[in-house]
Formats: structure tokens, sequence, C-alpha cells
């Protein structure tokens, strides 16, 4: 694709680094802002550019934060004896956006994958367990996607864990609502009858 | 969708404002750049703004350029007697693409669409039927989508133009190359039925 202008090549070149966003659309996009005020422009760059510049971790559970410490785990309402450990801050955006968790969060920041190169130094495992020596914790709770990468990431976190008087859990797997039992995988729906709960409940 | 950050949030909404941009996208594109070193962000924003800023229009065609008179209105080889009028500046870019057009351009910068309050006036008609008081002009082809309004605006300008002794012409319309004749719709078929070519061409 040829362009007119070299600052259009450039703008489209910056945005097709971006996932999920090829040159067609960079392009559409960049036509969109042309159309727009420069105010527009001005004021995404500048929320982009402050974001990265000035964003911080929460030194306690390594979720993003404005602060030193994150306003869940400043939360004095907060449950401190039940961590969450997720592998990604949507994780915890998308947990939080279900209102049904009241305890503290610790973003791994990653699941293992030795294709990818990431190994258990890369991510926030060593922090885990420092926050675990505080008795404070009586239960972690291991919401991790369950791939491959993810099953071997829970593992090792249990492994890493079984000295402490800590209760391991992970969050239940079975037939999502509103699922198909006739379209839902065997290997869930296995699981689903072997851990199946009580009606009551 | 609550964020756990306001700096996240304020880059997510500006995000969320392109086109075909959700916020969940947005949220993704945000996690990318935080992975990504800070000065990815930074030459992003740098190349955006900088586009917005310094973008100027062909004072001849009204392309997009990076000086007064753009490259193609300024090549001493391309045609001038020949000017293709289209709507949009990626329809110049699609043309260029395929190296088949030796022309001038015209960019209207839109379509009539009295739905959305587009009016004759606002495109850039009046400055065509002025590139045409310039003798060298001696056909203008119309380049224009064939929607209601892409015809509203051909037919627009076709009037206006009944004065001057030029020729006018319209790209082909037909079956596409590698098209299946089965999957064409009827009018396209009729036109291309109506408006046959000599084999040997």
């Amino acid at each position: 694709m040829n362009f007119p202008s070299k600052l259009i090549e450039n703008a489209v070149d910056e945005l097709a680094k971006l996932p999920g966003i090829g040159r067609k659309t960079a392009l559409r996009l960049v036509l969109h802002l042309l159309k727009e005020e420069t105010t527009e422009t001005q004021s995404l760059s500048a929320a982009l550019v402050k974001m990265r510049e000035d964003i911080t971790y929460c030194k306690n559970c390594h979720n993003i934060s404005d602060t030193e410490i994150c306003n869940i785990c400043a939360n004095p309402l907060r449950d401190r004896s039940l961590v969450c450990v997720v592998s990604d801050i949507r994780d915890v955006i998308a947990i939080e956006n279900t209102g049904q968790y009241k305890g503290l969060y610790h973003v791994l920041g990653g699941v293992i994958s030795p294709i990818e190169g990431i190994g258990p130094s890369d991510l926030t495992i060593g922090s885990l367990v420092e926050r675990l020596t505080d008795a404070e914790v009586k239960e972690v709770l291991l919401a991790i996607s369950p791939t491959m990468e993810g099953d071997t990431t829970a593992f090792y976190i249990t492994r890493k864990l079984r000295d402490f008087k800590v209760r391991i859990t992970t969050i239940a797997r079975g037939v999502p609502v509103g699922g198909e039992l006739e379209y839902t995988d065997e290997i869930t729906l296995g699981r689903s009858i072997i851990e199946r709960t009580s009606y009551s409940k």
C-alpha cells in the first residue's frame, strides 16, 4: 500500500504494531482522526502517554494501580484472609465485575510457558510466597485459566505452597450457566458430574 | 467495566472513541502497550499527533499531502488532461495501487447525503468546476461508489459540468474478475451484458 503522505504512513505503521490492527484498519483509524478535530487526536495521544509513563503496580498484589498500594489492597472491607491468584490484570477486572469476590488478589503477570520462554522466576510467585509468611492469609484461590500452561502454573504454585498452613482452592469447573449440556466438551461435563454440588445450594 | 486505575480508564475511553474499537478491545490494546516499552507508546502518540497537526491537503486536488501541491499533481509524467473524481482519499490509494491510472485526481471529501446533512457545498465540487476552466482537462472520470448517494453525487456533477467541453466517463460496472456469474446480483449482471466489450480487447 502506497500512501500519499509520509505522515500518514508513519501513523499507520505505528498503529499497525498494535495487536489485531492491520494496515487497512490502521488507515481507517487515521482517516477517522483526520475527520475529527485536532484536539481529539491530542487527547488520545496524551491519555496513552500519561497512562504508560505514570502507571504503577501495587507493591502488594502487582495489580495495576495509580498509587503504591492499590484500591483493593487498601480497602479495609476486603477479606485479608483470602488471596485470589490470577495470571493477568484482565482477570482481576473480570472477577471484580462479578461482584462475588471480597478477598484480595495476586497478579502473576502471566503463566509458565516454556515455548514463550516464561519461567517461574518471570512471574510474581516469589512475592506470593512472601505474602503467605504473613499469618493473615488462610486461603489461596487459584483462578487460572485451565489451559496446559495454566494448569502447569497452578501445579507449580501448589508445590511451592505445600509447607504453608493455607487452604488451596481452585475455581469450580463445570457447565457454564446458560450452556447446553449437548455442546459441552466431555472433560468439562465429566468434571461437572464428579464435582456435583447439592441442589439446595 | 470497572478499572483498577483512572489512567487505564482514560486511555480505554479515548481508544474506544475510534471506529470499530469497543471497550474490551481498547483494554486489550492498553494492556499490550503496558507490556511493551514506554518508547513504543511515546512514538505511537507522537506519530498520531504529528500526523494530525501537520497534515495538509493538496490545493489542487484536495488529496492528503505533506506539501502544498501533492506528489501526484506535481508529477510531470502524469496526464494532466484526465481528472479522476473520487469521494475519499482511500479511493485514491486504491486506484494508485492498481498502477493502471496515470491522470490526476480530484477528492470530493464525501458524497451528497441529505440524511447525514452533507450537501454539494460541503464537497469540493466548486473547486472541480474551477479546475475545468483550465483548458488542459479533456476528460473527467467519475470513480464514485455506485450507492444511492454516490449516484446522486455523480448525477449532480455531470449536471454541473454540462457547459464544459470535457468528456465525462465513469468506471466500468460489471462482473468482478474472478467473480462467479451465478452469485453476481442481477443489476450488475444486466449492466455487464448491456455494456459488453469486444473480446479482442
